[in-house]
């Protein structure tokens, strides 16, 4: 058995990709009570809103609200995600945002032209304004995103050799100055990565970049999510992104819907159940996600939720 | 990257796991279409209907008519289960049943206590009349399961020696025969398995029995069992159950509830993806599995039958 780490970091998206991937509009205190659950489960990272157009993502107009109603905590924090700098910008002036600097890099030219309007090489670019906007800002480049790192449904398989190109301009671009290579987050944005693709990708990320932090940020589209995250601990991977209860999943979506991300409670079971702390208190991030399904009000993926931890079986 | 079986064996449990779970009884023609289709798909082994109390299990009361309505295909497997002599007798007399010949062991004597009426010793004795019944009915024994292997609602964590001793026993009961030991199918029967703890097992067994071939039957209870699987493959295990759409679980069902099978489409699709042959047509099995949904009448738990394979984006 090869070791697996002692501990991981989750990260927690699902307010971000479940309010937003629903149709309806949740009551902005419902909203602000499962964040506030979230914050009081032991999760240190939760993505709470997305600092996007509000006429295109009705769901998220209110997100500066959002971010003033919720708890603060200790240790805890708060971010939000923007896809342009006017999304940026707009977190930057909201209170009560964790500004965590990250950056967007493409695999996919097809699928960056649908999401940003413009090529991967040119959304490469963009990323280095970026980059210069967060130093003004004072802000330490923290992630870099590699969208649709092992598979595009515009534009089928991605050679690796895509995604080491990326990598290879990521570590170019922060060799010699002195900021610290971000951690660099995988994304198996619409679910085509199975273990053995997530081996050979973090492998030969890790031989570009030997010192960087690596993370993965999986969904569960095909059934692979959770032997993905397997396979990811394996490789000594310890961030990930989860969302709870399978939030920004639908059950109910026709053929061809994308799935939501994996599990946050169901990764947080498999990993305490295999000796690796995560600090989260499972059974608080259970009510949590019983409190996001009775919210939606409709079966969410998550697992763990229904069937309860162990814990009570072993009493 | 540790070498993976190059092909491993599925047996289908859709049509019993999932027909005994419903409460409601379907209509037998549809349950026959659902068979037939299941054995077009190039699966070769399909577990069709127990032979129980039908006072308990109505459900299964025309158990033989299902047997005698589905279309026979060269070299499918259309087999049954039976918990005691009395339905091995029924199945017996039951024409186009291919009888596979199974024990149970039990490593928890309270879920053995529940299920047959004695504890996990007794029901070993037990198992010493079976192989005599098989033995005089002219049928090898193929497959010894090891029930809840891994953990146990009633008992709790299921002491790794319990399981050494039940396969000592097999061991014992096979050596100096003419018969050759069963396949060893580690059921996880109630969702507690973890992938560590499949490598564990799955190592300790193969110690015991090292020309056994081993296989698992695996819940997705708490939603590790794609990662199970996937552990698994890695130990060299090269068969497994799967319930065609996650026929038997239910995600409207109210905690506490047991979840069905791994999906089998979904096994597949990974197995396939990793280069690991099943012979099984993926996309006629996607078919079959809509088909089991459509019939159920609700959202069944596998992925692949709503977001469909990769081969649409790869043409």
């Amino acid at each position: 058995m090869q070791d697996l780490p002692s501990h991981i970091d989750i990260h927690e998206e699902g307010p971000r990709e479940g309010f937003q991937f629903e149709s309806r509009i949740f009551p902005l205190a419902d909203r602000v009570a499962l964040v506030d659950a979230l914050s009081e489960s032991g999760l240190r990272q939760i993505q709470v809103a997305s600092f996007v157009n509000p006429k295109a993502v009705p769901q998220m107009a209110d997100a500066g609200d959002l971010f003033q109603a919720i708890r603060k905590r200790p240790g805890v924090r708060h971010t939000a995600l923007w896809l342009n700098e006017r999304g940026f910008r707009r977190a930057q002036a909201t209170p009560g945002v964790d500004l965590k600097a990250s950056l967007l890099l493409h695999t996919s030219d097809t699928f960056s032209h649908r999401n940003n309007g413009c090529g991967a090489g040119e959304m490469r670019k963009e990323q280095e304004r970026w980059i210069g906007m967060y130093v003004e800002a004072g802000l330490p480049v923290e992630a870099a995103y590699v969208m649709t790192a092992f598979g595009c449904n515009f534009q089928g398989d991605i050679p690796l050799s895509e995604v080491q190109a990326v990598i290879r301009w990521l570590v170019d671009r922060f060799e010699g100055t002195k900021q610290p290579l971000p951690v660099i987050m995988l994304a198996d944005t619409v679910g085509w990565a199975v273990p053995t693709e997530i081996e050979r990708r973090v492998g030969a990320v890790r031989d570009i970049a030997p010192t960087a932090r690596i993370g993965l940020h999986l969904h569960d589209t095909r059934g692979a999510g959770m032997a993905n995250f397997y396979a990811a601990l394996r490789m000594g991977v310890d961030v990930f992104e989860g969302s709870v209860a399978g939030l920004g999943g639908c059950p109910f979506a026709g053929h061809g819907q994308a799935a939501g991300n994996i599990c946050t409670e169901d990764i947080v079971f498999m990993a305490h159940e295999m000796g690796i702390e995560t600090g989260i208190d499972l059974e608080r991030l259970i009510e949590a996600a019983r409190q996001a399904e009775r919210l939606i009000g409709r079966t969410l993926p998550g697992r763990v939720l229904r069937s309860g931890s162990l814990a009570g079986y072993r009493t």
